[in-house]
């Protein structure tokens, strides 16, 4: 009996693996399922746990990114998924694969990424673990956070009528990879390709080096809300309301001419001849907060620099729907989050690198 | 500029990279350097994290490997390091890449041996990241546990007469590892190779299927006994004591006659014509526990089941020796520690696979 692991998709996969997994420890609040493991060992805050597996190849490609960057995301990744909770990140652990053709200099320069994201968002880095790889480069980084007792924000408390919000743009780091892949397929075989990006900053950026939203965490405590329920964007929009309504028990409704979009976005999109609409909810590595409040907490986050809210939430048998500019509408499907499954591969028109993260 | 990373060795690497970093939260009480982090969020307890990574073809090899045993194992190796500080681990996180050769029905099997390590030991798995790999296995297991405050057990505790303690007994890990290679040459292009291994069981159960020792733990508890210093025994116990000494500007003083082996490693040593107390010495993977305690405690360790005295801390000026059987003197070296330092590659008497984790 042979089930290829492509039949069932990552999240099938681990629902498969972890069926029957509860936790037995009273520090166990919460485990599998949401954006970090909720520990309780008795401190006045609870404790935050998340990881994430980087590999050479699937996540990262070394003809384009410099590790310094990689580095740094490795880190950012990870701590995004700790504001996801409504929390901080306070330290990490580093564990590096590293095959013979890397130099200590190399690695040096990766390590340099890693610290100087843990510089700028405050986050110790407190062990790890290095080793010899017969392949490419291996990243796996844990990061530990805090959060206040009443203030941890799971998937699952998203409410009937509750206002959807998601924070910057979405879109413009899968367009920056789909860039990068055009320019490597040009400049193949030529020893150092140096295309010219110019006007298109933005879209590299967000693909090299994100970002990790401390400062809508912030303010949200600075204005004394919080969420229902938040998720952060990694496999794309949709693929994340989907697991936030579905923990949720709820459905949702979003409307395409709210979804955020940045103008070097757009101007991509139209380069490639992609569909932009499908870029912003499928694209991911975005690495935005997507969160809910009360319908009554509608003007306190119209009031969050950066913060647009993009629908609201309905009962679950009215099902996951984009709203399309003409009043159609459209089922959402998670197209984004499933890299480990053959059949969702991007769409020949917008064929190209798969979203990175999964 | 290019520094081959052979050149400085995995401990050279990472005093290279993680110079200069200090904990900056009051929650990280120690970082890197010990077999966990040591963090204090406020609660009863103080909380230790570990991590390992588990690359295949360095520290597993399939051929002659089970699947069940790789997620046992991984697990184990984890727990090990929270004992090590004389705590006891309470979660874990497991990441995993997969490359296409591997079915589900595969990977249900290595998580059957990772649930089964946690079930034994009490552990919850609370999260983890699933990807595809290009090329073979990675697994990364970090484990969360917790510890009395006034019971963390450091590397660097250890005090001039302080009597030297191991529990179990040491190279049977390499001799079982030595055992499989020979059978994986010997049977090399047959399918189904089912070696005799009569007699060598207990060898094989080391490599393949180790043990934590929080019997160890529970035993020094009961007796009220804590350690002035511990480490586990997982890169051979020549490297487990340098560690042990630099860290406690200390040096040591071990026997020959002492050092615990069991009868099935002595015959395999003789078998293959190997000096029994290099392998001993230098093997590794044996995650015993390696600690001091103060000489006034020497009768009180000595009614611990299957925990031996072999030796005595000295002032550092004396350095490490390992005293032999005719009383000379050898100066310890970490043959064991360096998989990333070509140079430490086994000696030739001692051909075949090296220490499989670093």
């Amino acid at each position: 009996m042979r089930t290829e692991i492509s039949s069932l998709g990552e999240f099938g996969l681990i629902r498969r693996l972890t069926q029957g997994i509860t936790g037995k420890h009273d520090s166990t609040r919460t485990g599998i399922g949401d954006d970090a493991a909720v520990l309780d060992y008795g401190g006045d805050k609870l404790i935050l746990v998340t990881t994430d597996l980087l590999l050479e190849g699937i996540h990262f490609d070394l003809s384009y990114t410099p590790l310094k960057h990689i580095g740094y995301k490795a880190a950012v990744v990870n701590l995004s998924d700790i504001y996801a909770m409504n929390g901080y990140p306070k330290q990490i652990t580093v564990s590096i694969g590293i095959s013979k053709r890397f130099s200590v200099e190399d690695i040096e320069v990766l390590y340099g990424g890693l610290k100087l994201a843990c510089e700028i968002y405050g986050v110790d880095i407190v062990g790890g673990d290095t080793s010899a790889s017969l392949t490419g480069l291996t990243i796996s980084i844990t990061c530990i956070g805090e959060v206040d007792r009443d203030k941890v924000v799971y998937r699952n408390g998203a409410k009937k009528n509750d206002v959807i919000c998601v924070s910057g743009d979405l879109g413009a780091a899968y367009m920056g990879l789909q860039l990068l892949e055009r320019e490597k397929t040009v400049f193949a075989g030529e020893k150092d390709f140096t295309p010219d990006f110019g006007g298109k900053e933005y879209l590299l950026e967000r693909q090299l080096k994100p970002e990790a939203r401390r400062d809508v965490i912030l303010m949200l405590a600075e204005k004394n809300i919080v969420p229902t329920a938040m998720i952060d964007v990694s496999d794309g929009l949709s693929s994340e309301l989907l697991h936030l309504a579905y923990e949720s028990k709820a459905g949702c409704r979003i409307y395409e001419n709210k979804i955020p979009i940045d103008y070097q976005t757009a101007a991509m999109a139209e380069e490639f001849n992609m569909n932009l609409v499908t870029a912003a909810m499928n694209g991911g590595e975005d690495y935005e907060l997507l969160f809910t409040v009360p319908l009554a907490q509608h003007e306190a986050v119209e009031t969050l620099n950066g913060v647009h809210i993009i629908g609201y939430i309905t009962e679950p048998e009215l099902g996951n729907y984009l709203v399309g500019r003409d009043g159609g509408e459209v089922e959402l499907k998670a197209q984004g989050w499933n890299p480990l499954k053959e059949e969702s591969q991007p769409d020949s028109d917008e064929s190209g690198a798969e979203p990175l993260y999964i």
